[in-house]
């Protein structure tokens, strides 16, 4: 089973940016923790942060036939790129949205996906540990939970 | 370590009440399941489910000084209940919410949540599973992970 | 054929309660004048009054499977009350909904009712007659009409 | 007693027009019915349809001091006619509005009435027994009921 | 000097209308108060009243190369009718607006006027005299004052 | 019979403020004007032109119990003094409230009068003349026309 | 001279929720100022604190007829309940609303009350002292003053 | 195959309103281009234009199980005839809409169209050749294209 | 203790504006009233009217370091002077903001306060009784109460 | 003549994407049919798909002075690119807007267009055709049609 | 070559009030600053500062014709003075806007301005030196530059 | 001390681009003038232009500890990139907004800024000369001024 984690602008900076909204962990402490967890439960991981919105496209395109889920962290595109949300709707791989911090607790504008409801669920709050429950829900709904 | 696990009107009819949307479980089945996983948690469970606002406001206010965190699916008062946040904001135990239902996938009174900025975070559309992740989310971030 | 009658807040107070609005008929009276159409009619009554939006919600519950259908009056909590719209589409009974004022002639916060697409069909404006003409209006769509 | 029945654009295509919403019964079928409920409630009946605002106006212009009430099913007009309006309060006529479909749930631009503050009452949703329950209910306001 | 006057929906019931806020003039004795006072300024009238927004825009096309200016109450059309400013607009007929009664005082949808911007200006709440006020401004605007 | 003409803020530039929006003719010109056609009437005036809205209210207030009525032309004061507003409504003196330009013509927020209600109506759009048919206007009322 | 004073929900906690907003004092504290200031009135006092819509509409339904008047806290029903407002509107008690903390100053949702219009006026921001100076209005109107 | 080609309010003015907007070309001359295409097409044509929505109704109602196709060019009326959007839903004819000028690059109130969400598809903005574009891309729908 | 007491545009008219709004005592009575409780609470009276926002911000600016506290009553200036607001920010000194009305109860433009949410609190229905109670509230807070 | 046709965000995977809403055919299909239909009318193609809008923005610029007109199909960006649409500004070039669904049948958020107001006209809902129209559209205007 | 600085209400306060927004330089030493730097540039100085809408309406009047332009930090009348704005519109005198404070980073209210539209343009956020940058751009601006 | 400035989208058309908004001089020539003005007050200046929003984020994330401070012209994105907006949070490097031209002189989109509140302040509508004045204020900042 073949997992794409799709990290959007800036989350290469996790740990220096805004610590008191994202946390002291680096993202690839994440990854670490994520491709631990994956392992544990017999999946494989495919990680790709950017901070370009066309490549995000093209790497969604790319998850067609190839990959069985993924976890979106699509973070400031989140909120406004219909092209990510076509490349979701093209693609349907099933995928779970998550973010670290609680999206419910921030700026208006910050409060609305344009891909949420295409996901099977979203997973938001948690710091770095949004990560390991949205990979175990995913990987739970891929075998039939 | 005590947990109390909050639902909302109409969630006593789970599995009756519009299947192709909240699934086929029970909330007695729920319950065992989350009662299961406290359990292997090392976590012990206290469970409601109420169709009123008041009995729910009275229900979190008892929970003061008496348990470590709550997990609360407010069904439809979600949506409105200004004394359920207002208890909430009183009593200020960690809580997460949750949702069977991805609340961002159906109509738009269903969208905005009173509660959520008061919530360590929120997990939503993973029906019977959003309550073991809500629960595992809550038990780590007791325990200062 | 069984059919319920609820009625929400303060209506227990009709006769008293802005008679310039209302008229000066009792509940009590408006419940004799309806048992008596349902008797011409062949059907059997059930009627409930109750200002609490819990109890209310546990009668809708408590309809499935044991009456043909429900005359709805939800009074103030016809125009926010989520958690009756939920128990209505959970319990599936078919139902008019009616009110004894002329909505529409009201306060803008009075033309909104959040269970009205769940109906049959409304009926507004004619005093007590609206329970007759709804009451004709139900049993006439049960009996295939 | 003289009782007019008003009906504006597209009625005349009832029975071919959208049956899923609008049913299969044709308008001249609704007409032979109210004609008849009306002769046994002892009323004479005037029938109208029209596509032609206009002619609306005309029509309502003519009803003063010779129709005793209307029933009104004024179709797409009911939503944004000022000038059937002004008719309306100009001749001062008793009407209960009606609609076959439950506007309610329709689409938005459909729920919103220029005319029902003007009219005793609403009846909607029931199809063309909507014609005759507002006929029951007119006759009955009056006759002082 | 040909001066056009069109009168919208309704207009013709003046005096029994709504007395209380359109006055007791009959739109008949409005008529030959302009026409009086159009002839003591030597200008020709011609006079219009219809119910059928088709018939206003018919005749504004009319007035094209034929009339020097216009009287414009275009009743309940003035808040809605898109047909009558585009008329006006492919006429380019210099004309004046008013009303009877100040539709400032009145309910809000009566307070926007679709044609209003392309008027000279606008004479409103002097009951008749508002045509011999929109009178005097239109010739005096005429005759270059 | 004395008459108040009001005038607010900047009117004092008439003639070479915007032309192209407000004319050429000076505010002298336009009192001597007005001065003229109320001796035909045979009616006294008293002018105020002020850039103060605390002013403006001052000489509202000394209105009561001294003018027949009054002309107003609010200029920018129009859009939003709510104290101007309560100035008239305390000295109830009768009014017609006036404009040079068409303010239907420009920007939206130049079309919201917040006294024009309270007004006998309302004149705009005919330069200097506006003036005079607004004295016509009220003499005429005022004399029980 | 009997005067009831109603508190809604989550008041019980006073002097434990959120400090920073509403102060240490509890409301058992409360009542006893009230009561020792109503006695130096020489008025009665009934006291209702309550959690539950319904038992707050049941509790307004039981002062007609027998109240002389009402001190109304309704803190988060305050906001939305229509069945608490159509209770009030039934009794017509007269009433003085009231709030501990300056709801002007808090979130927009807090800023709007839907009794406020029914209430001879509204005291608020002045803690504890609140129901003092609401009381002493509300004895002085009572008798007249 | 025979289409219909329907012509709203002020079409028949083309080539004399608003000619910076509309051109120069009469609809005399369009309706010849549109018969030589069809008739390059080896389709009929039916021609209407009218400035009543009443006759549109009536004209569109006509349609139905004679004709293959329509064109529309509803002019003022796309943007509000809610019954004209009737006539079209009870009709089914397949149709593509059609604008002069580009609408989107109009005023607001011209960028919403009642019919359009109905309609095969549009094309807006190419003067005259709107017609001839129309007419292909309905003629190629129609023969399966 | 020396206390200021600030009246905006048109209070001097009190007893004679709309009485039914406002009541009759004129604001001389109540100075008088106002300065008699003062005394007996052993606090100094400075009491200002005024219809010009630059005097009233002139006045307020001159509290600073010399008033301990003020009562506010801004009249129309209350909705909309931010230059108000800024002196008030400027001066920091505690003040009750206080109405006549319930202006809760009157239109919607009168219901949103700039300055509402600076105040300690507000005190808003009561007539001239309003000023007592509003210095009572302000001198027990300022004595620590 | 040298037309550039400049396709956006997901647009390369046509025929797999959501068949149900954009057809069967594929981009390479397409193109070809452009170039076949270019062909015939003596025009020249000049071809462009991508995902990242600054390569879009990119190539608008590279457009000027080089192409005659261009056929933009800007999918997702469509509706967000204030980017795209100041490259659209800067260089001028004539260019026909297109989509291959009738964006008006679809959500909201999709029936708004930030470059609509600066083409020449928009054809959409024809599918694969919309691109030879929009093509003939082009040429017709170029060559002075 | 002659330049006027006009500064509205309440920053005759600078340097006391609210000195974590506005800063602790006052009003007087920024004159002595702009005075330095005016004839470091050649350039005189006339400045003013009131908290009177009608005596900055008179300055701006005073203006034209007599300096070849102006500073303006009209402070809270920047947000909602159309006579300010009219003012300007009248005299036509080139000036550019200026604010101590970052406007963007404030309340919504602050973030409109109804002159800036009329402005050169902006200067906003940098204190005292506002005033700096605010005049070298238009002395060189006023010289070409 | 090293200063970047970053400039958005279509900035490299500068002096083609609709000159009569944006002038005639080209962005190299701003670059000169800058790096002149920057040599005179002893800071280095790194220079950007992009079209790619994504290349923009890379280069404020590059920015980090490696600069003194920036001036951002970010064009088009300015109004809805929260990509950059986040870059800016995370990076934390003290900035000044610039424009050429007057935004608030432009289309209502144009007036909002989502990196205007994070500024130490902005500089809008001076052409060329906004990045002078913008680099001056930014320096005498950094040097504590």
């Amino acid at each position: 089973m073949l997992i794409a984690v799709l990290n959007g602008p800036n989350l290469n900076l996790l740990g220096q940016r805004e610590p008191e909204v994202y946390g002291r962990t680096t993202l690839a402490e994440i990854e670490r923790m994520v491709r631990d967890a994956a392992q544990s439960h017999g999946v494989e991981i495919e990680w790709l942060q950017t901070n370009h919105e066309g490549q995000l496209v093209d790497a969604v395109q790319g998850l067609r036939g190839r990959v069985d889920g993924a976890l979106v962290n699509a973070a400031a595109l989140t909120h406004s790129s219909l092209a990510l949300r076509d490349a979701m709707l093209a693609v349907r791989v099933p995928f779970v949205e998550l973010h670290l911090s609680n999206i419910f607790a921030r700026e208006p504008e910050r409060r609305h996906s344009v891909i949420a409801d295409l996901a099977i669920g979203l997973v938001t709050g948690f710091g770095p540990q949004s990560y390991l429950l949205a990979l175990q829900a995913l990987v739970s709904r891929l075998r039939g939970g």
